[in-house]
Formats: structure tokens, sequence, C-alpha cells
């Protein structure tokens, strides 16, 4: 793991861009920790880092200030990172799709979500070795946001991860309700009653195919972007609550 | 209102029982309160109030805590107060589909709650003036859990409850579903993923039928009595933030 940059923001926490290998992200940690801190991967859509960068920032200034670090990756595909042609075939579909008011096919979810799901989880778990492999960095570590079928995955396969908040509004592969009935640390599933394009009866189901024992859903008034305040506080609440 | 009997707890809370009529409660207030304290109508099942005390006092020492003001009262037809013939036999009615396992019927889910929502409505509402007329009550109010067919009345014709918890755990009959579309005050649902009895996707239509704009719905693991402390500990959050 390489750092590449480094910037102390106002409120003290300290920001560095690194690299491993192919892989860029962003680590924040609190300005004062004087123990190794937990952690958190900070997932996201596949729209790019520096889109996304915001939002990131500020979640991680939020956790931060709870003593948590936090860390994000730029996903394969997104950003910089070079694209593969069967996903860009599969953004095409679903662009056109979409545009026509058609219903998205089982295989063009297949085509965008696995592919994405098979490549960045095993990166999340280099990331993860490395990162706490730094004196800053102790643990638990919590997963939280982004695609939900990598949260699924890394909560199956990642025996690191002690409890994981996922966002119910992507599109989800069948292959993935299978795999979400292995998954058996605490959830907190936060869904937007009113997601354009979100299946919500999906959503529904696979909450239910959660095999977890303590799991919970959240829905909230609005669209994919509008999760409110209150709900992304009551998220951060359940992290703190299970990893420190 | 008459205070037929008071005791301070031992963390302050003075408890006092009223009689309003033909109507028993119990109303709660913080122990060191300088100024008038907003107030939760605390609802909870037709189970009499004697049997469902130690959870009410519970809630009501939690809420003293934050500054609020807790009543709740004997609803008609259960405790000592009298019952009347069309409820007892759809009681009677309800158990026998229950024990044969048979689904509950329209008319016996009816017969069941709407005399129960218009008997007792009116009944909150007069004990509502006199707390109101108390000095040591200001506002604004709030009403946490109970049946939930009552409390959706409640949201629709007092304009004085400004926010409210509901619960999802009980029949609901057909005709509130048009009822909860005109609500529109801020609500905080709590539904039980494997509450027994109770109709999954007929709470999360209910849900979705609510017309308020500030909604949300917290659904987790367990029956009907198992709501889990951190979710009991959000839905007091939600009161605070709205009343507050």
């Amino acid at each position: 793991m390489h750092f590449t940059s480094e910037q102390r923001l106002d409120d003290g926490v300290l920001e560095r861009e690194f690299t491993l290998g192919e892989i860029p992200g962003i680590l924040w940690t609190p300005g004062s920790a004087s123990v190794p801190a937990p952690l958190i991967l900070l997932g996201h859509p596949p729209l790019g880092l520096r889109k996304m960068y915001p939002r990131l920032v500020a979640r991680a200034r939020h956790s931060a200030a709870e003593g948590f670090a936090t860390a994000t990756i730029e996903l394969p595909g997104s950003g910089d990172r070079p694209r593969w042609p069967a996903g860009e075939q599969a953004r095409a579909d679903l662009r056109r799709a979409m545009e026509a008011g058609a219903p998205v096919s089982d295989e063009i979810v297949d085509a965008l979500i696995l592919p994405l799901v098979d490549k960045a989880v095993p990166e999340w778990q280099a990331v993860l070795d490395a990162l706490l492999s730094l004196p800053e960095i102790g643990g638990p570590v919590g997963y939280s946001g982004g695609v939900i079928s990598l949260g699924i995955r890394l909560a199956v396969v990642e025996p690191r991860i002690s409890a994981a908040v996922l966002f119910a509004g992507s599109f989800v592969p069948r292959a993935m309700f299978e795999e979400a009935r292995q998954v058996t640390i605490p959830l907190h599933v936060l869904l937007q009653w009113d997601d354009e394009g979100n299946d919500r009866q999906a959503a529904l189901d696979l909450f239910d195919a959660f095999g977890s024992k303590e799991k919970s859903l959240h829905a909230n008034m609005g669209g994919h972007t509008g999760v409110p305040q209150f709900a992304g506080d009551a998220a951060a609440q359940f992290l703190t609550l299970h990893l420190k």
C-alpha cells in the first residue's frame, strides 16, 4: 500500500490517498487517535470516486468524530480504472431498457453486477489486509453502503467484517438471494420506499432472505439519493453500537 | 380529572393514577420539571392496564428522563371496565378462528377493532383536554404504540398530536387503510418481521398507504413481543426529535 497524497482536513481528520497495486483508494483516520481505530469499509455506487467524494468525505468525517477510521476504493471499471467489454455492454443494455421503459432482464442484471462483485470483493479483501497492518488501524471492521450484492458477498466470505449497513437500492442478481441466506452478521438495511428503478418487493424479499438473526429494515420516504439525515445517523449509530 | 393515588418512584418520577369520568388512567411526570413538559400518550394492547403496567412504567421512566410527561388510559372493555356484548363475541370468534388455524375474516376484525376505536378515541381526546389544562404539562403531544387503528384515527382527528410511533402488530380493518391516507404527521412505524398472527403484507401495505411525507418503517426480527431494545430506543429518539 503506497500513500500518494496526504492532507489534514480542518477538523483534524487525516485524509490519505493510496494505491494497492492497481487499486486506488482513500483512507481517513481520526485526528487524535491514541489507540488503533476500528474500521469502516465505505462502499458507494460505481460512479467513480471523484464524483462520490463529497458524500464519502462527509461520512468519513462523521465516523472519525466517533473514533472510526474509514476507507474506500475505486471500484473496478469506475473512475480511471479500465472497463471490460461485457461490463460496458451491460451498462448500454441497461440504459436502453430503462429509456424504453422496458423491464430490466435477469441477464442484464447478472452481467452488470456479478462480474463487478467477483472482481471487487478480492480487491476489498486485499485492501483490508493492508489496512489492518497499519499500526493506527485495529478493528473490529464494518462495511457500509454501496452496491448491495458486493456487501452481501463480503459479509459471506470475509469473517473480519462483523456488522454491515446495506443499502437496498441496486439491482440484485437472483444468485445473490442464495448468498444472502448465508449472511449471519448483524445487518442494518436501508430502503428508499420510492426509489426509482428499484424493485421494492425484491428489496423486501432480499431482507427476508438474510440469514442474520439480528437484522433490521429501515424504510424511508423519497427516491434513491434521498436518504434522510436521521436515517444516515441511525445507520452510523448501528455501526458504533456493533464495532465499539 | 381526579387523582386517586400518588407515589414518587425511586428515580423521582411522580406517578399518579387518575379517573376522568369512567376512564381510569396513569400519569407520569418528570421529577424535576421547571417548565411545562411535552406529553406522550402511551397506547397499549387491550389486555388491561394492570397486566401492561411493568412495560408501561418502564417506558414512562425512560421518557421522563428525556423530560417528557407520559399518560395512558384503560381502554374501554379492558381491565375492570365494562365489556360490550359484540366485543365479547368478536373476541370469542377470533379465538375460535385462531385455534382452528382458520383465516380471520374481515367481519371479525371489524367487530373487534372498529367499536374499540370509536369508543377510545373520544376518551383519549377528553383525557388530553384534561392533561393539557394541568400547569405541569405543556406540549407538543406525541402518541406511541398500542392498537394501530386507534393511533391512525387519533392522528387523523386530533390536531394536537404532532408525531406518532405506531406498532404494526394488530389486525387492521379495511376501512382504516382509507383513514391512513389522511394521516400527515411524521410517523415512525415498528414492524416485527415474524409477528405470529400478524399479516406482514398488510402491514407493508398500510405503511405504504400513510399520507405522511415523513414516515419510516423499522422492521426487526422476532415475534410480537420481541421488539429489540435498540428499536425501542430509536422510537423514543424519534419522539424526542419531533417533540422537543
